[in-house]
């Protein structure tokens, strides 16, 4: 792929967030990784998603995290970004929303138990949450530290990313991560539906249990891994 | 109806699962069956509803489960599907969805009762759920499988399956069926509001019990049947 | 305005049922009266909204109840809707949906409490619901009975039907009315409205109480009524 | 910024209530203030949000309250809006909506907790609400008198209005401010979405507490005050 096109990629990746309803105003943002360049590209910070052009998305060096474009500045989240591929080289691209229904699942504080197929056939296991920040954290370096703890909780899994890409950011989001910026984006889409059905399980049914594991890896080995034999052979997801 | 005329009318059920917000990236979709020629259509799996034309849906055996076209490869949910035309004769679409709230309802474990008119018009009884599947269900005829426990919950009950064209996989998400595709299609509509109507009449009131049998057969009738006055008389639903 | 007007009137009624989201498939109807000529227009039964022309409206006579048009088969809620226009001079337009949160109130059996100013600026106190039907009134004439126990409900108030211009139907869902059809259309949208809010309410704080008596009167007053000072001078509603 | 632009930037601000999904029927209006020409432009009474045109909107006296144009009475909530404009001369523009999720809590008369970082990144606190009004208060100056209400509350914060630029009016709904008209609105899309996160966040846990002063303080910072980073350099929000 092209510079050109993953800037294209990634402009399509931020402007789906808008579609599907992930985002309000300007909360959220989507980057997309060129690792032969050791370039990520990611939305300017505070730009409305529908006017978003691909030669504003802002590139930011991998290893240094400056960006060279010059005029516009990155998302603010950009250190979180970074941090996430920094640490795991199989992906392509990163997500953030405050997206209602997984937010309010952050917001509680709860991880997100795998209650059905829908789940399963995306998230091999519970959608996990972070530790709360200590008040350290908190401070000049706050963004690369909130990476910090989405690392700190994907390595406490027995997990790959990819077999576990979305992680809440507790009293915050979701940030979901994929092959590339339009996997994470289908992540952040088919993490937000799950956790709306979770929450309306819940409601329904305060004991209610997670799937078994039988039922979960069957359904995850639907769409991921060698026996996957969900969608066209020809192509991914 | 002419084989082309089904395959334009399956590409439009599937098309209208996405219009009436029934499914989300490509969880879901729509069949046909041409019983004549012995043929199923349905969509190829993983392909996006709004791009899908009528020449990608995929002819299916209903006898072998061969798929002759040779391009694409079906649903991951044909055998589902196919068990379900093998099953029952009456029935000539079937809909496979992960809808937000009748999987809420199915991630519970619960049929949907009969709580009013809305549901008693389309549906002659609570929409049951299925029993959960085995471990050896889960295997390599598990699609084929799923099929034959919401046959096996069908076949329980007392009634035809165009009189409960809904049923509830558990753990998973529905299946509905009508006289063509575009009758499956608006049976997963009238499915997906009334399970939004349930959920909240118990969560107005958790104690809520189910309307007569009177009200259900009266508004069951006003719509099915041969005292039916709903409708044209030229037309069906 | 002319019976062209009207039924443009009437159409245009139906057709925002649709765009406001009251309605799904076909559960629904809008109806407007011409007193002088003792004609109502009423959607036929189970034609979808969006391609219904305004020569598709049924003319019934308000007397007889019969239909002269010829072609198409009025709603099969006429009947209720012609009891109303009865009994009730001042009413110029109905309207009966299956909308969601109202729908949902009718299936818990429960009228609707004022919570607040969006409830009282349409609507002068709690939103009544009716008794449930007797057997006896399942039968042959249904409809017109649906008719004879929302007339009771509203004549057991102490208002004008423009005052109440809501009333649920137990386990069914909610008839509105209004001073011409696209008023009714205003008042069923409102109803959802405060049907939706009434819910979180509850949900929030299960032993809220409605709003006194003088802040309900001071909104409805605001807009209905002789002191009303909302709108344009030259205007309704 | 000319008369003519900011009559603009109000229509725009109404049409984006509609847009963004914040009111129903004519259920809310957006204003603007010229400072210097102590005139501020707000939404005739009644009139639908999307046939609104630039010319339409009603220039009232700052001062005296009187509308000059002539032909359009403004909307009924105009001596509210001049009370804040009167009182806090930093805003530049006034919403008021009867958005369901805000307005629930509104009807329930309980400030909406900081839940989390989506509420921190736009009010510096808890969403007050006002105090009921009396009977007095309910009288011919109801709607100044509901501006003094939101003045109290707001007074009795240790908080900037642009701070905290929300105020739940108590059994009614939100009113907004902003910098000019455009902040206004964007505040009030930013507390609908804050209102159905907290009620989610109580839903799935009815213990929740809010977050802790320095993630609130952190978020608040990062997009306001002097050590803001959010954005472009050269543009506001």
């Amino acid at each position: 792929m092209t510079r050109v096109d993953l800037r294209e990629q990634v402009r399509e990746a931020n402007a789906a967030l808008l579609t599907a309803g992930l985002v309000t105003l300007s909360f959220g943002n989507a980057s997309g990784v060129d690792r032969a360049a050791g370039v990520m590209f990611i939305k300017p910070s505070g730009v409305p998603y529908d006017r978003l052009r691909a030669g504003d998305l802002v590139a930011v060096d991998l290893q240094t995290g400056a960006s060279g474009d010059g005029s516009s500045r990155p998302s603010s989240d950009t250190p979180t970004h970074l941090a996430l591929y920094r640490r795991y080289p199989e992906i392509g691209g990163v997500v953030h929303t405050h997206s209602s229904w997984a937010s309010a699942w952050a917001q509680v504080g709860r991880s997100i138990p795998c209650f059905g197929t829908t789940h399963a056939d995306h998230f091999r296991g519970p959608i996990p949450i972070t530790r709360p920040l200590t008040e350290a954290e908190l401070g000049a370096s706050y963004e690369a530290d909130t990476g910090k703890v989405v690392i700190e909780t994907l390595d406490g899994l027995a997990l790959a990313p990819l077999e576990m890409p979305a992680v809440l950011v507790r009293s915050h989001g979701p940030f979901t991560f994929g092959a590339d910026a339009n996997d994470a984006v289908a992540n952040a889409i088919a993490l937000e539906a799950v956790a709306a059905m979770a929450y309306r399980t819940l409601a329904l049914e305060p004991e209610a249990g997670p799937i078994s594991e039988a039922l979960l890896e069957r359904h995850f080995g639907r769409k991921h891994g060698p026996g996957a034999y969900y969608g066209q052979p020809d192509r991914d997801g």
